[in-house]
């Protein structure tokens, strides 16, 4: 991360915090310490301290899924094969991590929502954007239009469980057996 | 809870905390608090501290699921209509919490996986749980062996994700869709 500024170092250090162990267990002095700011730098950037940090976390995560689904639906010969690329790269981040990373948002999410309103706005708006992604993939890919928002919907739901299931039983199984279903609903 | 031992206020409290705000927004003190048990019994029931407290809570929550997992498919015509009542009943359960409260284990996981070796035993026990009851429920409404195990951690994984996509958009729909969408490979 050296090439970064200490702004995108907090954000990014932040993002990696979410992943592993979520927003709580991410104090201010832990977020300042990951990213290598100084402490002043760190409140001149996010006067907003840990929640606004947070939004910008999401949005950072929220970008990154919404990449990878559209890259993984332009690489693909069909629909079915861009869910299995998809669930396959999460599959091995979830290697490369050893199981102890997941998703960006979903442990910031249930951690938080309701309660904070600005990470709730920025939690929904990343998830609607994976679904716009993911619908626009499966449009591309000849899916028909009346099928397209039900299967969108449901993919992003079992996106979101399979790496949950998978990180629990430190297996990929749930990932790519998974991934096999619902690419069945698509072919 | 009154009608609870000081024992059981605990589990109980911790399960409820659990599913709003995760574990580690659970101190020790709002535990104890949230049980309104007195601070000796809280020491002398849990010695092993919240630890403990967590893996009591999460196998009282995975008894729960199970249960309904259980109650879902025995209460059903098909298995298509096992998985509706299944997630129907999650549906329910969120609309009574104002999308507050969620899986008793999910956030739990996500949080603390693999960094606790006894919460990550009893929160893969719990998922094999549900995945074997619901394997039981689809071999007894009659799917096809060979389709059994795939289908089953694959509706666990939509069940553990749609929860998710719910209470970040509070709305039932993905709930409600991803059921339906489920369904349809069930048919």
């Amino acid at each position: 991360m050296a090439q970064l500024s200490p702004k995108d170092r907090m954000v990014t250090a932040a993002l990696m915090l979410f992943q592993r162990k979520g927003y709580a267990a991410a104090s201010w002095r832990k977020l300042v310490e990951a990213a290598d700011a100084p402490w002043g730098s760190a409140h001149h950037y996010f006067p907003g301290g840990k929640e606004q940090l947070s939004v910008a976390a999401i949005e950072l995560g929220g970008r990154g899924i919404a990449a990878l689904i559209e890259h993984s639906f332009r690489e693909a010969g069909s629909a079915a094969d861009g869910v299995r690329r998809l669930f396959a790269a999460s599959a091995a981040q979830m290697v490369r991590s050893k199981f102890q990373s997941g998703c960006p948002i979903t442990t910031v999410a249930l951690e938080t929502v309701p309660s904070s309103s600005a990470i709730t706005a920025a939690c929904r708006a990343a998830f609607a954007l994976w679904e716009e992604t993911l619908a626009n993939g499966l449009r591309r890919s000849g899916v028909e239009e009346d099928r397209v928002s039900n299967l969108a919907m449901t993919i992003l739901a079992t996106f979101e469980g399979a790496p949950v299931t998978s990180r629990v039983s430190q297996s990929v199984e749930p990932l790519r057996v998974s991934a096999e279903t619902v690419a069945r609903l698509l072919a």
